[in-house]
């Protein structure tokens, strides 16, 4: 792998170089495992790869996580740091006088404050403006790893529409989305939204105690990741019959959805995605019960560039990898939201995901 | 619950005008629900809650998870941000022109840049400096809440000690320990970390596709939360028989964290109890192989105030919770650890984990 991590940084180095950045500085997120294939603890002892434009990189490590790394010498060298060592300062020696750092997205408050005053003569920008754009383009074997997890949990929904759902709770219903995408090859569940009923209209809702009731519509959305890739999938089901009101509008939600995927080609702007969801479902006249983007990027992130959103003018490009999930939620009553993970192709939208859009119905 | 955190924001306030600190703005983290009670997703949409020295909190919000969010009118309104909104303007808005920011330790650095430039004549600082003493002593509901988690994970500790462990791979026993953990009633589980073998030498080692063998060392570290506060154990089992030389070096650990737990009352210096454990392990002949700190502080978070660790003369108080857990790591071949949750008490140390020290036979 490490010709792919150093290949990885070559290109990171000519973005770099274009932006004017000196150095990049990349701890918790994706960008680390991107450069290196090796993922910090999201802990108070800092790890940090520092890579220099014109010089080799070195991962700053705590002593006692040292082991997890697999050394790359053409890539990285690494240096263990001791716990009554101070790793700001083995990172600003490492970096030196510069003038532009970038720092990883989501790199802790607490380093960057250090950091700033360890490097006050130096500028601090996101290293987002560097990895982003190359994240954001898969190559095929990432795309093969993303297959392979939308392929899993597609069989976990199908699963889960042979399961019993009235008289459980919400938690119990969530914690067998779980197991079941632990049982299909995930390494690890990132969430599992289960939210019936009322709970159906917010659109993040944390499963809880709640018991499901027949005539519910429950709307399922979970996710983890599989040999480093993620999945993302929503599926809404009904438990035994579903009302007309909510039949006639989860038909605009799923026109909404597939005409937003059949809309994915490469040059189009991201928003303009949005825009075809949002204009069905206006239509449809639920527009203002639309609450959120229609989509965002994913890969090593459950969430990650492209965002599919309205104010977004990046145009698609073939290897983008990303959800289209628009969704309708009414307020005290109940929603809806489809879910799939979609790819730009040369040949046009190719939809990872193959479970049937249609609300299932479960006991 | 909302007087209990009206009651932190005030204590925090009291610290802020203490060390000049005009606002705080909390993010992820634990801060964020011990002062509301909310635990923001650890997503790229901000969540942040604005807590001026000496007007009302304000929690900025995304709309599609405002539902998420139980009001509290006495601590703290909410401000929902619509996703073509930019949340940093809004944080900005509601700080206004002040001197002194505390920004939570945890916030992504992209939230932090954005705010340094949404708020050019502001110094910031890190929140942990207000949060950090108030949040490290324990009131008898938290401690309640974490000795109901010590024990969930004491029974499984346990329940592990009869199963069989030769021929598995260590992946598989860690998603055990993670099943078992949910079934005791935990909401997450954080991390278990299976170390056989060699691989027990590495002290936060990611259990992977080795298959355990009889004769193995096996380091099991695990943990989750529970009602909001969290657990961790350390075990170390042993797969049918150990050798000489791992019951020699196991007895000079143990005796080293059970004179680490003596020493445990109110004043001595974090660092002393650090130094018990290290001397005990040096005089045995195994200074060099016990490469982390003695313990962290737990709570709300896996690891948080106070670090028992050279340098740290910070003085242990009533109320203050941490781990003790000292370990011997020999490279390429085994080790070992040891960790409970102890409490500092009037009455002397009381340690929450209940489960036996020896290591564990198992099959």
């Amino acid at each position: 792998m490490s010709s792919v991590h150093r290949s990885r940084m070559d290109r990171a180095r000519t973005r770099m170089h274009e932006l004017g950045i000196d150095v990049l500085l990349v701890s918790l997120g994706a960008d680390l495992p991107y450069l290196t294939g090796y993922e910090a603890m999201p802990l108070e002892r800092l790890t940090m790869l520092v890579l220099p434009g014109d010089r080799d990189a070195t991962l700053v490590v705590p002593r006692l996580e040292a082991p997890r790394v697999e050394e790359q010498p053409d890539a990285f060298s690494i240096r263990a740091w001791d716990e009554t060592e101070d790793p700001v300062s083995i990172v600003a020696a490492l970096t030196g006088p510069v003038s532009l750092v970038a720092v990883g997205d989501q790199t802790w408050a607490r380093f960057v404050l250090d950091l700033q005053l360890a490097l006050a003569q130096s500028a601090f920008t996101k290293a987002s403006v560097v990895t982003g754009p190359l994240r954001a383009v898969k190559d095929a074997d990432e795309i093969a790893a993303l297959q392979r997890a939308a392929h899993a949990v597609d069989a976990v929904a199908l699963e889960m529409a042979q399961q019993h759902f009235a008289g459980r709770r919400e938690r119990d219903v969530a914690y067998e989305f779980i197991q079941k995408m632990y049982d299909a090859g995930h390494e690890r569940a990132n969430f599992a939204i289960v939210a019936s009923g009322p709970n159906a209209a917010s659109p993040h809702h944390e499963p809880g105690e709640r018991v499901i009731q027949v005539g519910d519509v429950v709307v399922c959305d979970f996710g983890g990741r599989m040999r480093g890739y993620c999945s993302d999938i929503t599926r809404t089901y009904v438990v035994e019959h579903g009302t007309s009101e909510f039949v006639a509008m989860f038909d605009v939600l799923a026109e909404a959805q597939a005409h937003a995927v059949s809309a994915v080609e490469p040059g189009v702007a991201c928003q303009e995605i949005d825009a075809v969801a949002r204009r069905i479902i206006t239509d449809g006249g639920y527009g203002e019960f639309f609450i959120h983007r229609t989509g965002h990027g994913i890969g090593l992130e459950a969430h990650e560039d492209p965002y599919l959103v309205a104010g977004n003018d990046t145009k698609l490009e073939v290897g983008h990898v990303f959800s289209v999930e628009p969704g309708i939620y009414l307020p005290g009553r109940y929603g809806a939201r489809i879910e799939d993970i979609v790819v730009v192709t040369d040949e046009g939208p190719h939809s990872l995901n193959l479970a049937p859009h249609h609300a299932y119905v479960v006991g």
